[in-house]
């Protein structure tokens, strides 16, 4: 859970130093370009940062995407080259910020969060994707490899005119866009284990439905405070005085932001209707509980008399007139018919049976 | 629950993709046309989109109504016939916005939600309309054929003055506050069930009754969802530049608004009372319980010392002197009422009785 | 508790349709016209709307109060004679209004909720006081006769230099004066109500307070949503730049401003004690629970053991030496208060007596 | 608790009528004037206002003192002296105000709350403190004798430089410091109650410690009713633009803004903390409960089991083969052993022991 | 607790009267010089406060930290030598200040708090520190000896060129930055705490577990109050017009502005966290109690009625049928297997066991 993993690594060095917090993986990282306009696309995967300077040049717009932000000294090469500050670097390799945008005059630097599902425990995990975009070209910075940009490299293979013909600006969006549509379908996941759940507290409140109940609000703290940012980061955007983007571009960060409202409005959905489930599930408890004392009530105040009028005739005294009395035996046999009868009907009126 | 029913499709695709999502429907739209002005009135049944093309010219005013957006061919046709930015198509037949209002400059795009009651279970139904309208005409797009607009038709049919003179802007007021007005229809219901539901509680504490509160619950959690944001959407009215709103309309505009905060205000007071009535409901089994448990404790704490007694006297030593004397019986009868009577007394004291 | 009766009866009508939403009431609507200035004064009541029109001349101030609304054609009679916005007559025959104020321009629309105590059941009946007001004339509409402007009345009658000197603005100031002052009357009925109710639940926790808290958290809640628009209704006037209100008035309605945030103020504060009440009664019950519980298991974990005793020498096995001796009976019966004043003492050091 | 004491004798007056509202109290009010500049101070007890005419005059900051405001006559020919709005000296004599500021052009008017601990029951006493002041005066009304203002007094006797050169609005920026320094003490002193309180409960939770966290809570309620608003008022002043305040006081304004932020910093702190308490309380409570109840269950459900047994030999028929064999007795006693020994060792794995 | 220790001294004194609040320590302060520009250093350890004063001349940047602030005359003597604001000097000396920055013109003056663990316990200690800086020297005073600017320190030492040739902002940047690094370290080790803690309440939900949370719970009250000043401290030095503050600097600051977003974002995020916990905690703790009184209602409903029947065959009547049968006691036996294993089918079909 704890959410600054070896955070504390970099305390006390200068500001600008740019450790990479997050998990350790072996391997280069990989580096993809591609390099287009109208009429002419390019891709390449490339070995080294240098290899991707000459792409730089032309009136193209430039995409490098690189999977694999523990290799520092290959992040810090790409500041240099993309002359990027020194805290943006820090950033890049920090696996744990907030989502945020920063405007830098030539280009502006968005941290958002991705999110996978982890098969294995139904619980989410969170990539850091930082973006920086200038005016042709566009820097993606992944964890790891795997992402949910194919569509948009295929549109770019395809020749889609929109994407191709649009700036550095309209490729970030896009970037934004997958990003954001990526959670509608873990949403929709949530939304049926969530909706499983409920019918299953109803008719069978275990334990392990409350734990269940508990552990999906948890991680919907989580999700919570990582797509609240993002809201500010796209109306950031948009309300941008930059330059960089243009006003066709505008209209899309207004959808996305629209989308982005739509999540959040989906989580905090998702939060009430967990509350009430939890609710349902204690009440449904509590009901239980109070079948159960009530059974053992009644059982308990119908023999309870009962039990004393055996024993009061299970008692040795020498002279106890009843104990020898042809009719005693029938009057008892009664009397605890009645007895146990007029608890019955006691109950019966109270409601409790 | 699942608020985003195969959201998930459109994941991938590029922006302005219109994809359905929503209910799926056999059978084709169905579109029909108003065109009217101060001494005219024209109204037709359209079997294509084509077939509304003349109407937009001349100083009428052109109402076109869509029931079913699940033929998105047709809504993109119109959409090329009207010119509406392709995001706005993708918009209409995508029946999970959130209610919203663009401002496209040369039209208006409103997104709201219009309730129907199911009679079945007791919740709602959530339609989605979408509202466009430039200066000489109005589009207004439904899922489903039905819906709260006739007494709007009527009033053109009749040749109510104020709806004849008046421009778009005002029939796209007329719709909205016919789906406004239609709220107070479904929040007297609602209060309705509300009220009962408190009497039942008072009386009757059964878990039927909770289930009833829990689900009111769940539904105010969409209903709020659904109508706080058309205070947005008509205050964004109210407040915009726009030259498409006349002077004269925004009075009206204000007066709907009025009716949006009001049906707001009643939302939240009825959270509030089925909070109260929920308190109500587990205090009321709460007393119930209290009231098994004294039971319990009353019975078992005057008979277990009674029933030692018999005990101890059917024990079967052979030397014990009180089961031979004849003073033996009474004694012990006197001592057990003497029991009873001040354990009795000890009850009714502490105010258990 | 259905706080929009028979509203759902306008929809489908054309806005500005003026409908009665309230009681329905039998009879006449009174009107009554105060026409003064600083030398003279003329008071009449009026048998018909168009009476009232000879007294709008002149350069006198004119106050119309009309008790009763149901009378849908006087009060259409009424908006026509001084030129009122339809929308406005509309909101004034509609008891379901929320406070609010409008400027129209040359004349200020306010609604109001005037508060009166029900004797029967202690909660509160709330009329709808709308208040219009010119650069010479104040019109008041209320639902029923009887009201707390007689003090106001009785001023103007006594020629007071400030009533009579001052203009409309004045006027209307005093009739919002006189409606807040009142809600005080209320608030310490409220308060003394609420006291008692401390009082009670602290010395005898009876489900019947339990109602009361929760029949006075409800009523706090409607008196809650009539009061806060109340503060934006005045500090709109306040804040207000339509000339028809004098620089002096501003600090008049300022003063009532404060007092409007005072019963805001208090009214939050006894939601707050209420909450505090609820617990008190919650945990006096619990208290109560506990002191059961701990009796019915001191009482049984100290005679469960001694009845085994006595039921273990009860048994009728032929060989059973202690049965034979005549150690036996003294034995049981010292190990039988070994066993009480053990079970006495554990519980004494666990101070669960 | 009514907040609102005799508030209702004002309803139907006319505004400005100053009418005391408050504990009434015998005898006359004292007014103490101190007329100093840097060189020069007279300090005098005026039997009546009329006396402190003269000082008004002059190079001199004057500062009258008024104890006691329950003489409405005195304050109003104060009002008349000083050229006070009617509306304010209605303030002063009302001791229901909420803190407050208005600027009345020449001069300024500061309505505030002194808090006194009581030392019989550990509640607090409001008193409420007016403050105008002009350019060259200062006017403070408390309700009764004894004050704060003893240091600020002596100060000035002693001939402070700061306090003797600065003008009439360091002495009211002296006023407001001194009350809120006073905050602190009482604030020391609840949360000293606040800790032993919390170290109470923890060693014995008994319900008179949760009355005492519940009246703490009360307290709290009011407190912080009557803090809040003080926040408003310093700020109100550091902002005015009144040129009746001069920049050098502003630094000093700003210091004891600051302390009030403190004191609200502290209030909501201690609310948290007092949550804390009552849930440390709570499960305190329910802890024990657990206890009792684990004990009766294990008691029962190792002697009941037992007690079947010896209910099973007790019983009379004649052919019952266990009770002839010489090894029934020893075979029943070793039973009764293996059934309480592993229903010990039941609980013991269970953890309930 | 009480966060005021002391600050009673105060009341009563005039304003800018510094006195010590807080723990009191002998001994002498601690005055360390770090002189230096680009080319040059002096670092120096200083006696007195007047030995600092030469260092104030030349081109270079001065930085001087006082370790104890209880020797009030020397932080009374470094407020003249550097002309500081007397009610500056006061709140150096009182640290019971809430985190502020006040901008004096030819000063910044901030207050903020540094965090460190406290073995012992596990609990918080804080440590107020007071920055000042003008356009070329740096003031810090700390409560005791032993901070988190050493690496600070290094810096200067080795000359890192971007240290040396900043100015006296990017130091006072670079000390809070050290100050928000270090609570990083600080949330980590709360956050392992956490954790550890929710796998025990799962495993074993003793008391201690409890009061853990609630410790932990209370904590957090603390380091709320204290972190979210800091935010408008940070914020305030970023939006500050103040020319003491060089462009460069600002994006540093904001640097250090996202790590408080940050660290607030953590904290609230463990508050949420905390509060799932202590729910687990409480279900866990209610499903025990439900087992056990499942089980003694099992024990209870199984042995009451079987005790019954033994009890009626105790019964010494004599003219009892069934006693002197031989087929008595076989069917007893029958009877009371059959009660036990229906008793045993009920409980298993309503899954209590």
């Amino acid at each position: 859970m704890s959410k600054s993993p070896g955070r504390s690594k970099k305390a006390g060095l200068p500001p600008g130093s740019p450790v990479h917090v997050g998990e350790s993986k072996p391997g280069k990282v990989k580096i993809t370009v591609f390099d287009y306009n109208e009429t002419h696309l390019k891709e390449e995967v490339a070995s080294k940062v240098e290899e991707c300077a000459p792409f730089k040049k032309g009136n193209t717009v430039t995409w490098i995407n690189i999977d694999g932000i523990h290799d520092v000294k290959s992040i810090e090469a790409m500041g240099v080259e993309f002359g990027l500050h020194p805290l943006l670097v820090e950033d890049i390799v920090n696996t744990d910020q907030r989502p945020k945008i920063e405007d830098h005059g030539d280009y502006l630097f968005i941290v958002c969060k991705m999110l996978h599902p982890e098969p294995k425990n139904g619980r989410f995990l969170w990539e850091q994707v930082s973006i920086i975009f200038g005016s042709s070209y566009v820097l993606s910075f992944q964890e790891h490899e795997g992402d949910v940009f194919d569509p948009i490299r295929n549109r770019l293979r395809e020749g889609k005119p929109m994407s191709r013909k649009s700036g550095a600006d309209y490729l970030a969006y896009s970037l934004l866009d997958a990003i954001v549509d990526n959670y509608f379908i873990l949403l929709e996941e949530l939304g049926e284990r969530i909706d499983n759940l409920e019918a299953k507290v109803v008719s069978d409140p275990t334990p392990k439905a409350l734990r269940e109940i508990q552990k999906l609000k948890k991680e919907m703290i989580f999700l919570r405070r990582s797509v609240w940012p993002m809201r500010d980061v796209i109306s950031g955007l948009d309300r941008s005085e930059s330059n960089l983007i243009h006003k066709p571009t505008k209209v899309y960060l207004r959808d996305v932001y629209d989308h982005t409202i739509q999540v959040i409005d989906t989580i905090e959905t998702y939060r009430d209707i967990l509350s009430v489930t939890m609710d349902i599930y204690l009440s449904s408890i509590s009901n239980r509980m109070n079948e159960v004392m009530k059974v053992l009530t009644i059982i308990a105040t119908i023999f309870i008399p009962l039990t004393f009028i055996t024993g009061w005739y299970g008692m040795n005294f020498r002279h106890m007139p009843e104990l020898e009395s042809p009719l005693g035996y029938p009057i008892v046999l009664a009397m605890s018919l009645v007895v146990a009868v007029s608890m019955y009907l006691y109950f019966y009126k109270k409601k409790w049976l």
